[in-house]
């Protein structure tokens, strides 16, 4: 393609809306334009970037047995009521009518639909397992979308569903799914972690995430020191420190504590480890209809955070995790927020297991401007329970036995999931089994953010001059890139036939033809970030050499014309 | 493909909703499920169908120098806002809010995002001539979905969009896309004809619509038999008669018509010829603001119709055009509709040429029961004007001037038109010119209806067996049919041979390896209808021969196991 007669539209200037590097650099590359809020055309690049990774994509699950279909991006809200999600599903469900007045809604995702497809397709136990993916735009109304195509309102989506008649047989189809997710992402050159995660609310009973690691990840992720041990850090189980918990060797003594607001600030004051202090949240309690109904005190050793997944999912938490208001604060524990501790606390208390370890702690006295030192677990406090809320930290041991956790960043490109029977039970998803019973279908799901990808790829390869493109997901492979084309009488000739040739051998080329200066032309060139670069200049040409350079290693060396194209297909290979 | 590897969902009866024989066969060859009114997904063969469709499509667009783009399916209404379209689109166009409450749209075409990208990046005239497409999925809340794909609300289309400083470049690019879809409609091996097109509501100055040819179509085409020539019917230009008008021998006369309500009845009272009466309808009249205001009268020969495109056009006419209501009929002819003649009507009166060229005609006497006969125009209706406002029938002259008319019938998959600056003028889409002045740019458009390509294919080419798929599009170019294989040593053998040996030369092959009795799966793979059929049997195995079927020619013939390879690339090639 030459540059002339393409749609290159590189900036010079960063937008000023865009955080993130990738989102900087899809725009100054002339990848992406905003049409609205979280509403993004794909220009010619990029369109290129994005459909190399759907046909990544596409041949793996096509060679693990996946069946490529495609469903509506409108869906009829009458399934999702059948299974409960119209109602339970936010307000990142666009829901519409049609002229008719009939509800529909933008799919954000397709168990409803590809539900309603099996049970009306697949009847008999001679048709399973059969795994059907698709590769779709999907809507999803995020309340504020950001980072250009990371979190867009609109993307493409390879979205995958399962359906079995044993948890075995969903279990063997989950493995080639993890070994296809591995086999996609080694393809498209990323350097990228597979781990353990929360089922969450879609539900289910086995989950990975597979993460694109970046430092600008907002995710992190944990990996043992010692074995292949990876979650994500909601997942990740903080084990209870090792060993009896000391003995008590300190009275309880109440000490004055005027204007510390922070862990921080009492630890200094008192000349203790924030490690050997606690920290008290409140959060609404829920009773037994799943409602919420007064408060319960959350526990946590002062140096820790609160892991807001493990503590939702505890029976007494209400759900979603909801921090008390400050008239319910008052009336539990009569001080403000910071001056609150568990002794004499007459809501339920759920300690932290590390923080449940500590002995002669230092605790909020509930007065305003006093905390408790010397206090310990069942002679101060007696009623409470032990649980795992918090998240873990650099150093922990892993919760497989082997070794110690190390936290990284990661960006979310993929999600594997072992789904159950959450909705062919409701949407009465069945077959009958050999023995003529009828069976309700387990089910599997297995998304991958396609659009997703080609932002995460950028915020994982790129430099302060622009993208360093992985080789299988690169816009172009090669950029020939004559100097000063239209002050010379040889290197039009040159690079026109160096264009011809690269093309005649297959490779996918771009052609810089534009009458700009060198300058401008290099700087378009890194930030595009195409691996290979030939710069054809006079004095080169003059030994009938031209230069080659290697976006991602930065090498460089001059190489004969004659040689040009073997040296390319070399690289390549 | 192994087809108990496969989702294949092919059905013995036909769907009591589908009406017409596309539909009927997509859905029992299992290719679409109907998710909702309008909505489908695509199972895996009707997938790989739509697949090819639009990769021919895509090839065909970037060899004539279209670049592609993807704009998003989800638009902001401040656009249509901007081109006047928000409020003049009908309610075919759905409008959505977001959860902000702010106004969308479910984009149904997107010369509004497209002109809104070009005004942002394109400044200067030296990235001009640029052509844009994409292929993607459309809306269209149509008030009544039907015919499966072929008119439904979600569907897949290539919509193109070229910008440019001059009709000159215009036409140039203009005459590149007709013969690009040319191309894309030979390749697709489908009979076809490129039309003279009305430019319509979208509007322009030049257009062309390509029809597939089809019995089944809902649009009437009209070719000369001596030329070129070739227009839908609400283009096509119906000639006035050859020859001066024949001069008045007879006196009007009254005579009573009673219990005629048609042009057959009063023709066959009278025993005149239809010919030689003409009808006058009344429709709404259009004052100079383009409001509806009166009525006005348009007349035409009794066997001929009313071009309502035509009529819609002129001046004096309301659009859309809106036949009048029983008042407004009582108030200017004082009689029913079928009694109304030119004499003595005061509203306008608008002669089609054909009635114009009548002499000694028959009409209504706007007097119930009662009709004139020797009726002369200029004589007896001195006061009106003469359009073309009928459809064409066989045997006109053609208006080339060359051969007569014929009519055949045609679906509509291909558009294109010269918008010229409809869209530009309305959102300031310019560039500076070589000298600097500013110029609005002229701009073309060009749509393909993918997916409704697939349906009118099959209305082309079918028989009472089911599809017969054009080479090009098949879903699978061969399919491997062995009989009894679980019955048989020997067949298992061959047929796993032939089927890995005919993947192995990269021939994209369906294997029916169920066990179903022969004739379910001759049935089956009739109705699928690959081209190239090997069926595997135990009588010819002894012979060393399988049988090839031919599927759409019929032809059958045994052919050596050894050579089966050699002659399917020979079939293909």
């Amino acid at each position: 393609m030459r540059t002339t007669q393409y749609l290159l539209s590189t900036l010079k200037e960063t937008p000023s809306d865009a955080e993130v590097i990738s989102h900087q650099l899809m725009l100054r590359a002339g990848m992406i334009r905003k049409l609205a809020s979280g509403l993004y055309t794909w220009l010619p690049s990029g369109l290129k970037v994005l459909r190399k990774v759907e046909n990544i994509v596409r041949e793996e699950m096509d060679k693990a047995g996946a069946i490529e279909v495609l469903m509506p991006v409108v869906q009829p809200a009458d399934l999702w009521e059948e299974s409960g999600r119209w109602e339970k599903f936010g307000p990142e469900l666009l829901r519409i009518k049609d002229r008719h007045e009939r509800p529909f809604l933008l799919g954000p995702t397709h168990e409803e639909v590809i539900t309603e497809l099996v049970r009306k397709e697949i009847n008999s136990y001679k048709q399973l397992p059969i795994n059907l993916y698709q590769v779709q735009t999907k809507f999803r109304d995020e309340v504020r979308p950001r980072f250009g195509v990371m979190r867009a309102r609109e993307f493409t989506m390879k979205d995958g569903y399962s359906f079995h008649l044993s948890d075995e047989c969903l279990q063997q189809t989950y493995d080639k799914m993890h070994q296809a997710y591995c086999n996609i992402f080694d393809r498209l050159g990323l350097e990228y972690r597979p781990v353990l995660a929360d089922t969450g609310s879609i539900g289910g009973s086995m989950s990975h995430e597979f993460h694109v690691l970046a430092e600008s990840g907002e995710d992190a992720i944990v990996f043992s020191d010692g074995s292949d041990y990876a979650a994500n850090i909601e997942k990740a189980e903080a084990l209870a420190p090792s060993g009896e918990r000391a003995n008590a060797t300190q009275n309880v003594e109440k000490v004055a504590t005027p204007d510390t607001h922070s862990i921080e600030a009492v630890s200094a004051l008192l000349n203790v480890e924030a490690a050997q202090t606690i920290k008290t949240l409140l959060v609404q309690a829920c009773d037994e209809d799943g409602e919420a109904n007064g408060v319960v005190a959350l526990v946590l050793r002062g140096d820790h955070e609160l892991n807001e997944v493990k503590a939702e999912k505890l029976s007494q938490v209400f759900a979603p995790l909801t921090f008390a208001n400050e008239t319910q604060i008052n009336a539990a524990a009569n001080c403000d927020a910071g001056s609150i501790g568990p002794v004499g606390l007459t809501v339920p208390v759920i300690v932290d297991k590390s923080a449940a370890h500590l002995a002669d702690f230092v605790c909020g006295a509930n007065e305003n401007g006093f905390h408790l030192t010397g206090v310990n677990w069942d002679r101060d406090i007696t009623d409470y329970q032990v649980n795992d809320i918090r998240n873990v930290v650099e150093g922990d041991p892993s919760p497989c036995g082997q070794g110690k956790l190390m936290i990284k960043r990661g960006i979310e490109v993929g999600h594997i999931f072992q789904l159950g029977t959450k909705y062919s039970e409701a949407m009465k998803a069945g077959v009958l089994t050999e023995s003529g019973k009828h069976q309700t279908l387990t089910m599997g799901c297995y998304g991958v953010g396609v659009s997703r990808i080609v932002a995460a790829a950028i915020e994982q390869n790129h430099d302060k001059f622009g993208i360093k493109w992985p080789a299988n997901i690169a816009p172009f492979q090669v950029c020939v890139l004559p100097m000063n084309m239209h002050k010379s009488h040889r290197i039009p000739d040159v690079a026109n036939k160096l264009y011809s040739d690269l093309q005649n051998a297959g490779i996918d080329v771009l052609f810089d033809d534009r009458k700009e200066r060198p300058g401008v032309m290099f700087a378009d060139m890194e930030l595009i970030g195409l691996p290979h670069v030939i710069v054809i200049g006079e004095r080169n040409l003059d030994e009938g050499l031209v230069e080659y350079k290697n976006r991602r290693t930065g090498e460089k060396q001059t190489i004969k014309i004659d040689e040009a194209i073997a040296f390319i297909q070399s690289q390549l290979s």
